[in-house]
């Protein structure tokens, strides 16, 4: 009956936190001897590779964060459910950066930043309202509708692209290969929320850029990354704010990360760097929904927000 | 049959607008040569004083603002209806103006902008959410309940205080003098959207902000003012920045504006300063409003959003 605490960081708050949620059960961890036909669950970020092989009474497998990608690449990955992270905890911090850092471009909040810098009295312009403004969300999941629905309140005129058609009232839904280029040809921010997969890996690129909007308000279409890292290519967002072919970016996921020193990111005055914060998994937050779920599934119930392997998200 | 345009600056472009929305009109300016009997209306930012007197058949003065303190003090203001603006585009700019900034303040930004200038990556906190934060506007009529609104949906905790008690839906609403001192205690983003009238002038000062709640998640009460700049008193805020009493302040409105150069409050670094623009009264807009109030008003309507002159707003 115990739970396994597998994470390359933190890990001793962890065990706190389960031991207070669980006290019926035993948490481990892999630094220590325990026995391991006694795991039925873990709880997991990142696993040492090898160290999730030999549970024969596994029954499922927590990821502590929303995305998985972590460990879809993982060898000997054991054939049990795989549970991710999708409350509203997380649902919301995600919002509150989108509302944020679109507002911030829409309103040329850097603009005003360098004025105050260089104490200089400037409201001379007309600038757009949300409503001038059309928001495209890639990826059109649990944290993409809760950010289109926070950002239509706004003002914003926003649609979204899945990989799957879907009806979500009140917004326009593009899916797939064939939704894509009218998707990307309204959209004057791009707002990127995808899980990285096979598919999506490297999509943010020059030929993707291209076919954004350059007939809109703010002087050019704009990139907010929070999905993954490997969405993105960075040589070609740097090379397209500098060609013209987009006007600014906000990028809280890098290829790699920390981001290194010597990108050229952290230094252009039209990129805005967070350090892959957007929506924190926050600790209490998570432990609560993991023993929710826990107990959801021994009274006989479904897991929520379980992983389909085959598509790899 | 005339429209008397009375502006301290861009005096052409507002007669061009009203040509275009009013071509059965007069339209004329203090500048040249006119009828004075044949004036019905005034529109009017900041007029010179005795301008507007000897229009013996003048029936309304419109502010081409929201706010009307600039016409409260004018002398020999004609006994006519004041009109002020109050419609939905400079409503909505105000409240992107407040979630912009209330976010900002709740995901601690410009910390952020401090960490990506010194090339630091440094995610480890557990910020705050909106529903962990209290904020309180002051003036709850057009543009604060709208922007209440648009934070509470953001999960903001958010209250209101008005000169007369109000039922809003939604919303606890503290109202005058005895409501103050417990809406203040229970405020940590405090939002200043009142009107500047001999009542009002100078509340923002020390005692106020002492009032403020100090147990918050934000490090300090915050204050963010787009009223009226003498609403303030800015050598209470500098000194209750540098002595704790106030953690932040963003501020649109200045007790001298433009701010002079001098201001130590162009270069606090926790003070960020935006010109007088968090909702420009966007030209076309305010002059089709007018426009649309001139015709209510020769259809027997009532004009929406008349000036009480006792109260001074
Ligand atoms: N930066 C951070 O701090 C942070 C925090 C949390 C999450 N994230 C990232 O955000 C991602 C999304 O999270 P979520 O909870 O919203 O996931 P979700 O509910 O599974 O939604 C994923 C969305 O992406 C779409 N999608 C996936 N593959 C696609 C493809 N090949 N083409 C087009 N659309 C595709 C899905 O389409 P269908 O609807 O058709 O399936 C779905 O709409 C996570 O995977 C994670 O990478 C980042
Ligand atoms: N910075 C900018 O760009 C900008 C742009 C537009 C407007 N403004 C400012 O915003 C102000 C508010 O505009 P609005 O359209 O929301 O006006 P409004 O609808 O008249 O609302 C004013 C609110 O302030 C309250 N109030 C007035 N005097 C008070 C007092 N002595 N004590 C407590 N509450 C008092 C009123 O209380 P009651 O409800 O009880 O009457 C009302 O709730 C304008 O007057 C203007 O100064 C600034």
């Amino acid at each position: 009956m115990s739970l396994l605490v597998a994470v390359t960081w933190q890990t001793q708050p962890w065990v706190e936190r389960f031991k207070r949620l669980l006290p019926d059960r035993d948490i481990v961890v892999l630094e220590q001897d325990f026995d391991r036909s006694a795991i039925r669950y873990v709880a997991t970020w990142g696993p040492k590779p090898g160290s999730l092989s030999g549970l024969p009474n596994l029954e499922a497998i927590f990821s502590l964060g929303a995305g998985v990608d972590h460990l879809m690449g993982y060898p000997d990955l054991p054939d049990v459910p795989i549970v991710r992270v999708a409350q509203d905890d997380l649902t919301h911090r995600m919002s509150e950066y989108m509302v944020l850092h679109c507002l911030m471009h829409l309103r040329d909040q850097r603009r005003f930043d360098e004025d105050q810098k260089a104490k200089r009295w400037n409201p001379d312009r007309a600038p757009p309202i949300a409503g001038d403004v059309r928001v495209g969300i890639m990826g059109f999941g649990v944290l993409g509708q809760d950010s289109a629905r926070k950002l239509k309140m706004m003002g914003f005129d926003v649609a979204g692209w899945s990989r799957t058609p879907k009806d979500v009232e009140g917004f326009q839904v593009y899916a797939g290969e064939e939704g894509l280029t009218p998707f990307l040809n309204r959209t004057d921010i791009l707002i990127a929320l995808m899980p990285l997969t096979p598919e999506t890996q490297g999509m943010l690129n020059r030929s993707l850029f291209e076919k954004l909007a350059h007939d809109g308000r703010l002087g050019g279409p704009i990139l907010i990354n929070a999905g993954r890292g490997k969405l993105q290519v960075e040589a070609d967002i740097l090379a397209c704010l500098d060609d013209g072919t987009l006007q600014a970016a906000t990028l809280d996921v890098f290829e790699t990360e920390p981001l290194p020193e010597d990108s050229p990111l952290w230094t252009h005055p039209r990129v805005t760097v967070t350090p892959h914060n957007s929506a924190t998994s926050e600790p209490d937050a998570t432990a609560r929904y993991i023993a929710q779920q826990i107990r959801r599934h021994e009274a006989g119930e479904a897991f929520e927000a379980v992983v389909d392997k085959t598509r790899g998200y």
